[in-house]
């Protein structure tokens, strides 16, 4: 008898792998590629973090550590809230997960029985959707656009048919970049409150700020799902190595998830996380790099006759409007790489409604790599 | 609008863990704890795994890994199955995961549709039953005892009401230690060919080994997948880094779900297993401890007066039959604690069913440990 594969598995593939997979084939073809593809920092691990990480290499047993995480770790992070939000916040409320990714599976867990109706921008981060379909979650899409910032708002709320359940909140963005404001991130946990809407608040890309301040929900709500990471501002992906920071009345279930589903997060991982909290400076100086590539694209891609795109608040990423130059952004990038070795992601992994009339570039790259992109993009389209 | 937590979220707590609580709160108190209730290597990560470690947290970008792992540890392990089972197998059906954990996760998700009815062993490893229950899948048991040897037969599939779509094969097992040999598992092989139940092999015991061979359901069939981890054998609990064996038509709907539920497993932690697979020497050296130490249970625990047992063929637990001493295991393991200081597991983690009769000596401790462990049983069931 032959045997399934089960379809709930069937999740889109990231269309951006598959880009990296293009550029990756045509830089062992001996092509140049400038990567502006990648969601993830050019620069690697901040020093404190590997010198943490090899002390504890030498010095600790590395067994599983809590499934909540180390103490030490989840008490840093609660102080890091009244630093940076003016919030106190009970270290027994902060789970250490393995990178955001893991966060989001307990957090849809905790928080989501099957069925259940969660709602999110498009554009959005496109694992939002294929985890809430692999965990049998029902995505309800808010088409937001530039006169919303590419973000949830209590009208589009009001616009959605039936009952919701939760909503996904990512400020800065990820593809757009934008943020909410403090009065917006207000008028959305009042609007989940009225509404019995849980929100779940990606705060993944907050400290990459260029315009404004990152708000977190908890500054507003303890009744928020509040997701986080060291892989974007603290340079980390590979580690996988993330936070969540729960409602009091979710920690035992989380917990409980967790430690059948994951035991724990990565031990050495935990580690060079708490030595990454103490490389203040060597952060600021990426996040100065990422203002600088920023700029560039900002004053560049005009010029190149892409002028329509979100104000990049915060995250590293530029979403540009291509729709006067192509209706197929996958062979618009496909193109594009294949005749200036710029590598960018078509919208379409963001947005299956308008994806392709968007290209997102990535700006967490090497300043030389980023502005030789920008002149290689103004000669071609000029062309 | 008060906010639920979700139903399914709701899963049982280890109660080893709150064993290990009891345990530690007693040492900080100043009391002596022998740990017997932990199912983790007391020996902590090989030289080879630390070295490769450190070096590429020097070297290393550390970004994502591809969703499929590190190409050179995907070869590696493929490799293995040459040198272990005599089995060719394609790197490309190796995905690297974080532990076996988040393998369970993909290979439920990838075999499994919800509502979908999966059989396995009590006594079980709880997490089995815990992970199916969060993915909304229904967990069939199977009422093992000493006559089967606490596994899994064709007979036990037979006497299920209702039809299966998989089967969870652990050998060697946990709680039990107890392999299923080579005619063992081509009969439930068979048996699952025969009935279309997807075979879910958990091998992460192997080459912990006393009595027999470790069979790999790969030497029988392509159909299974194959769980393992670095966590027992090359103990690395704490790293998170294990591996699946996936059937070839199930790798891309498995590589799209680690994409978007994963992204990669912990980089520094698969450069760390590359060099735990040259550890050889090492780890047969922590193997004859746990030999010795389980010579040490299989000769004392008798005198004890604990006499019924499984055969500890492979891992590194002892499941006894203590129902002549207790009807309320939990409350046995408590009062264990509490006046010798040897810390067990209570069977009821492992089967809801029959648990209160049944206590679960973990032998991967220091020798000296176990020794003194056994003395202390001795000498309290005497009195």
């Amino acid at each position: 008898m032959s045997l399934k594969v089960a379809q709930r598995g069937k999740v889109d593939p990231f269309i951006v792998m598959d880009v990296l997979r293009a550029a990756n084939a045509r830089a062992q073809e001996g092509g140049d590629v400038l990567h502006l593809e990648v969601g993830q920092p050019g620069h690697g691990t901040p020093q404190a973090a590997r010198e943490a990480a090899k002390q504890a290499i030498e010095q600790e047993q590395l067994g599983y550590t809590d499934a909540l995480g180390l103490p030490a770790l989840r008490q840093r992070i609660a102080a890091s809230y009244k630093t940076l939000h003016g919030v106190d916040l009970d270290p027994e409320r902060v789970m250490i997960t393995s990178g955001s990714s893991a966060g989001f599976v307990i957090a849809f867990l905790t928080a989501f029985d099957p069925g259940d109706r969660v709602a999110l921008a498009a554009p959005g981060y496109p694992a939002y959707r294929n985890i809430l379909t692999a965990l049998g979650l029902e995505t309800v899409w808010l088409q937001t656009d530039m006169a919303s910032r590419f973000q949830p708002t209590p009208e589009l709320l009001d616009q959605v048919d039936g009952p919701l359940d939760g909503l996904i909140l990512a400020s800065p963005s990820n593809p757009a970049g934008t943020m909410v404001d403090e009065p917006g991130m207000r008028a959305l946990v009042e609007a989940c409150h009225a509404r019995g809407i849980r929100l779940i608040s990606d705060e993944i890309y907050h400290r990459i700020e260029f315009q404004g301040r990152g708000v977190s929900a908890l500054e507003l709500t303890d009744d928020a799902i509040v997701v986080n990471s060291f892989s974007k501002y603290y340079a980390m992906t590979g580690w996988r190595v993330g936070w969540l920071v729960l409602p009091p009345d979710m920690v035992r279930t989380a917990e409980c998830l967790g430690q059948n589903l994951f035991i724990s997060a990565s031990a050495p991982s935990q580690y060079a996380a708490l030595g990454a909290l103490d490389a203040g400076d060597e952060l600021e100086t990426v996040v100065q790099s990422y203002r600088r590539n920023r700029d560039v694209l900002l004053s560049e891609l005009p010029k190149a006759g892409i002028e329509r795109f979100a104000p990049a608040d915060g995250a590293f990423y530029i979403y540009a409007d291509v729709g006067h130059l192509t209706e197929d952004s996958q062979a618009f990038c496909k193109r594009m790489l294949h005749e200036t070795g710029v590598a960018a992601t078509p919208g379409v992994d963001f947005d299956p409604f308008r994806g392709q009339r968007f290209v997102r570039f990535s700006f967490a790259g090497r300043e030389d790599e980023v502005a030789e992109a920008a002149q290689r993009l103004r000669r071609w389209l000029a062309a």
